[in-house]
């Protein structure tokens, strides 16, 4: 890559040696490479907080034998199609179902899809994971 | 299911007008299954806390050119793959990938499964999600 | 009080039980109260979501031998004077101070405060901790 | 100061541009000091999850005529005593106060003190601001 920009910076002597340490506890061995995770995990919390294109990761748990669940959940889904890349489905145990939803746009309506779906009545536990399309961070 | 149990408590009048209206703008048409969800998530996070068997979705967000990156990734991978699930795989533009990874075990597993997967050279943003089996929230 | 409502509402039977677990192990002689407090949080979430009043605790930990600092942190705080409730200064170390910044208003502008005062020269840490005016909570 | 040390590392053009951005909308006017930051949250974030020793601010929001509330959490602040910094009070309402508690000792006896206040009866809301001596991140 011909665009490289060389960045430096000053670190008092003790706030070094604790870097050193903090990155090796994390298990990089490139400073630089640490760095710059620092600020990209800045970045998607900004896109997060200003509303901008993002990506995430709903995880719903639910009892797939509660009534009409399942029809409600493809519902939502199919609702929001256009946004969503993909869906993966484990069966758990007998009754409990995990499914990942990989959605794409605008932050706050990955949130409210995540919310929709959370709610349902058999849904026992949802999540969102906020990434990113990754267009800010490279 | 025989086994359900009731359970009462008291609210002030004004605590209860709020709750009211909360679970309203929450989208919920039962009050009851949103204090339900309010206990589960409590326990989920219990879950994490005490390092049970947990559910956990790794996100990942990276540039399938860095060299070896892939190699990596799988490898990791495969180093534990008594513990994974599923993993999905997006194409989100020309460089740049999604993965996703569910992984079920010990909550301190998970982390350390996710730690490793976004530190690599190449990974432009790592993110777990915490969630459940389920087991402990039915 | 005379306008105390009755809630009730069921539950599976071994999400009971992990209730009861649960409510001893968070240390609660009472189960009602628990339940209230896991609402009120959600209030208080809600509250900081919507921009509503609120009161927020800023602490800032910082190096008071940078200079102009402290007239930078003291004007500051005074041109939001208005919303500052009360500060409490701590002298850690030689070198370092902690202080504590109570502030009631709206929780956007709360935030800004507190993003204000972190991003100093010389401020070493800064966080802030979402609370309430409680007018919500009881 | 002698022991200041120069750190450099490369960032590719448009990550480099990202970061100039978000400096500037984050208030910043300089990038060092805006990357000493960020590696100075996550030290602070080490701290806690290694136990060690630190700061934390915890604010309650309470009900100060439930009878014997008073008392309770005098006691809790006396059996701590030797961890407790300072108390500030402030009379919120008529029936409400708000009490902001800083705390110095190992992580997890911060933890555990806040999660003693909080769940007293007449506690409306309590939160733990997870700070530092500031010790590591000079």
């Amino acid at each position: 890559m011909s665009d490289l920009e060389r960045l430096s910076f000053s670190l008092e002597g003790p706030l070094y040696k604790r870097l050193k340490l903090l990155c090796r506890a994390s298990g990089y061995s490139n400073r630089s490479e640490f760095i710059r995770d620092l600020i990209r995990a800045r970045l998607v919390g900004r896109e997060w907080e200003l509303d901008q294109e993002a990506v995430g990761t709903i995880t719903i748990v639910y009892d797939h034998h509660v009534p009409q669940l399942n029809e409600k959940l493809t519902d939502l889904q199919h609702d929001n199609h256009s946004m969503i890349l993909a869906t993966t489905h484990v069966h758990l145990e007998h009754d409990r179902c995990l499914e990942v939803i990989l959605v794409r746009g605008r932050a706050g309506r990955i949130r409210k899809i995540a919310d929709d779906l959370r709610r349902q009545r058999g849904v026992l536990h949802g999540n969102l994971s906020m990434s990113s399309t990754g267009r800010n961070l490279a």
